[in-house]
């Protein structure tokens, strides 16, 4: 790596996040194909298969395994084989995968936010849990922390689960900011701790749909980026009763959704 | 929204990022979803269409329309319909589209890198351009001086087409990275630029291999991100002759690839 700081110029060796394709197989059947930082494989397809909505949890899981595949005499670790159990549900591989569309032409947010209203099996909208915003608040500390990783980087996002005290359950990490989700979703799938009832999932960046649909998925009551969300983001909370925090930086932070979850320091005026 | 500060709550109004689902039809037929911010659709189709290696230009494209698609008696300006002139390639709708899987059950990045080598059709590694350091450092505050819309959001990636003098010539934004770069490399099909020969890409966040992937497919030269790349956009960028550069932050930033092209300070100590 050449490294330019104003009028000079340097060579130097520089660590980069790693970045290798995944292949799921069910059965033997490839179903998907995802760019992701290798490590937490096992985690990344469970969950997967959870916020896809295949599976409900661990017990519809029957094996994981690398399967034996060699380019140039050696297993690139990059196919994993996924047998499952009674009770699983197909992998929808339509382009409209949660998406409804009518037969005369038309999609919008509405019908995406129906989609996964009616595919979620949690009740999140009835988890009594209750945030104070000073515990909120120290969560992306802990969680940069924590990202031993992210130091040397810079190029890794980060998801987190946290208990309603602010402590960090499970950190995962990835190049793509749905796989950091997907594998904190997995590790809780494969140590049955789904619905992930009673906490709150952070993320280090943006809060998209994407993002919001993999918290319900998974059962998780409250969201939490660092970054701002977007707005279907915040209709599909709204509606589905997950209450979603944005701008988490130092003390401030915005709630877009849910806001009740929040033990509030003083009454907001209206 | 509510706003906490530490002991303070306030309810005030705010602006969110608008993120809708857009789906893509060719010739009727559905080939893809993404969710997008709506805006610069005709460039979004365009550029994903010669990214995605179905056509090389303007001129395989014959014509793009809103469908007449009515959601609760309103049209959502939410799918695309696409006809495709001669020359156009099918679109690979398979799991393992721009990967190369062997019978035996592998993947890899260097078959990822590959599979992209064959697609692109443009030259350049013979690119002659040579960008000066101090050009290219000042192209982040160009681009977010032109970012009206992020500064009232803070949620949308940017990304921008450069002349090798600094001069900005195309800027789009969405709630996806790799959207905001279609919609520039469609807007170059569209204006009849392709490929987008002896000038910078910049985005504004991070470089993955997907990003890579379709800087080459537009042919551009320079690739250069304002955070981290990634390890497997590195070596995709150093066996296509693509410049690589990262961390573009004030006089600072690294260089990953295709050092040659940059017009350097001093010599380089080894």
């Amino acid at each position: 790596m050449l490294r330019i700081d104003g009028d000079r110029a340097t060579t130097r060796p520089d660590t980069l996040v790693a970045e290798e394709p995944l292949e799921v197989r069910v059965a033997g059947v490839p179903v998907s194909v995802t760019m992701r930082t290798p490590g937490d494989d096992f985690d990344l397809v469970a969950g997967f298969l959870v916020t896809e909505g295949v599976i409900d949890g661990d017990d519809q899981l029957d094996t994981m395994r690398y399967c034996a595949g060699v380019i140039d005499g050696a297993n690139t670790y990059n196919v994993i084989d996924v047998e499952l159990r009674a009770g699983a549900r197909p992998l929808d591989l339509s382009v409209q995968r949660n998406f409804y569309t009518t037969s005369s032409c038309g999609v919008c947010g509405k019908a995406s936010i129906d989609a996964i209203r009616t595919r979620t099996r949690w009740p999140v909208a009835a988890d009594p849990v209750r945030i104070r915003p000073d515990v909120l608040a120290g969560m992306p500390d802990t969680l940069r922390a924590a990202q031993r990783v992210f130091d040397r980087t810079g190029g890794l996002h980060a998801a987190g689960f946290f208990t309603a005290d602010g402590d960090l359950l499970c950190l995962r990490e990835d190049v793509g900011r749905h796989n950091a989700v997907d594998k904190v979703v997995g590790w809780a799938a494969r140590a049955d701790r789904l619905p992930l009832r009673g906490g709150v999932l952070l993320v280090s960046g943006r809060a998209s749909f994407e993002l919001a649909q993999k918290a319900l998925m998974a059962g998780v009551p409250v969201l939490a980026a660092v970054s701002a969300p977007s707005s279907l983001a915040a209709e599909l909370a709204e509606e589905a009763g997950l209450t979603l925090v944005g701008f988490l930086r130092g003390s401030t932070m915005n709630i877009y959704a849910g806001g009740a979850r929040l033990a509030l320091p003083s009454e907001a005026p209206a």
